[in-house]
């Protein structure tokens, strides 16, 4: 049996988180009343926002400019989400998961280009995070809805732990392989984890406030 | 008698459409309290916003970087629209469609940016939406203001239906004349019938909201 | 006694810029029960937004890219303030002065990065106040908060006096030295007098809101 090589599988998993950034992107931030279109927009924001940023910073081309299929899934993916709204949203909990697994596979893909582009190990993990949360930033910007900078759930802490065990495998184990899949697998476990258990920083760790306000 | 050559044309629409942007910006966005630089900060952000997240996605040299005339003029109409604000506030009206014709020259404007650096026709529907609403979102995130996505007033839509109509005349009529214009007057036109008639998507095409929220 | 040359005072005064700004920037913007990877955000964007996003829209690399320094600086800076809040925040005024400070130099770095790639005086200028501005306001954007555009408080307006007050120096005076400390000054005490007084615009020049809404 023909297995697809690895950068394949990577491709592929890489369309499938889009689209699953688009449904939920779609399923966290529409409001009642929103039309279709503006459903789209947030779907497609949420879906491409992190990497386009991530580009940006670095000064290369941005990924789905020379790629339609990324606009396209993200763009489809938004479409069903609005039709089938309701169903998804009765699945909305597995649907978390594969975000998770989409974040997780984004982190890896955006450290391994920022080093492939030879900048630095602490830019690349910068740059894990950036492509994972800025998209549903910019989505709750635009929804009106609190952030995940605002919120305790356990969301850009996973990518964050992830992408440090990468760039050290990749510093201390370079010749050994599963590098990716150990860290895509870190990450992904960490925020099922979080989404399980609702996991949260210890108290000591969340801002005590100020007195006068 | 002489008659400028149309790129002339184009060129002061283009300031035209930057001037009325800025005015409908401040209009739009500015809150009784805000001071002057607000106020300008506003109309820039408005008239300029668009075209520099398309140019920075297409990586092109921002238009107005090397150009002081954009600057110039955004800043006066902000200033403008300040002292002004009274009796331009009475032919908001007007000022609605002048921004109607504003967002349709864009469009193209976009749109033909966009394919003479070689992107897809895609990417350049794309770049004519995001010139036309970018500046718009970004003054109402400032302004604490609800923004185009939220509402159901069609704004985004008939860019996206003017530049699918560009891009198939481009393609399969492209050695006919009148394409741009039939672009311009198409997205003019239904945003104007928007604004008379306060048009919105069908019911179906609404978001139905999530039953707990 | 040996005297560190300019450009190394520049360096280090850049740095400490960096931190103050991270630190105001989580005073500011924290809120009661963020966690910590929240707070390193906020302080972080704070720090490196502005000068991040003149970068991009100049085209040239982004400040922090290859230089991991101030991505250190501003990230402890962030974490010092998350868990020092309540002494520093009782040294909240020193230090809103010297973020002034801060703001002041960053201008003048600004406006000199601008016109050594060749811009025009006028995007200088521009450039000086999308510095010091950026950080803070996607920083209260994230945060919930009124942004400097909705306040009255005079944040934006010493940065374009001095910038402005730069730029005649060096297009009149280019040969007189000490302009750029001069301009640092200008800017950082119309900034501290602002902070004392509670300096606002002129009542004729607020906006004066329209009658129906």
């Amino acid at each position: 049996m023909d297995v697809l090589p690895f950068s394949t599988w990577y491709y592929i998993m890489g369309i499938i988180g889009i689209a699953v950034f688009s449904i939920t992107g779609v399923l966290a931030g529409a409001k009642r009343g929103m039309d279709l279109f503006g459903i789209v927009i947030i779907g497609v924001i949420t879906a491409l926002g992190g990497g386009t940023l991530r580009d940006l910073i670095l000064d290369v081309p941005v990924f789905w400019i020379n790629n339609n299929l990324y606009i396209a899934i993200a763009l489809s993916a938004a479409i069903v989400a609005f039709f089938l709204a309701k169903p998804l949203w009765c699945s909305y909990r597995a649907l978390l998961i594969l975000d998770g697994l989409g974040v997780a596979l984004f982190n890896v893909q955006a450290i391994d280009k920022t080093l492939a582009y030879g900048f630095s190990p602490v830019v690349a993990v910068i740059m894990g995070i950036i492509t994972g949360i800025t998209g549903g930033i910019i989505r709750d910007l635009l929804a009106g809805n609190p952030n995940l900078i605002l919120k305790q759930e356990l969301y850009a802490t996973p990518i964050l732990i992830g992408g440090v065990f990468y760039i050290i495998w990749l510093t201390y184990l370079p010749d050994v392989p599963f590098g990716s899949l150990l860290a895509i697998l870190i990450v992904f476990l960490i925020r099922f984890a979080a989404i399980k258990w609702d996991l949260r920083y210890p108290h000591w760790l969340l801002f005590p406030g100020k007195d006068d306000s």
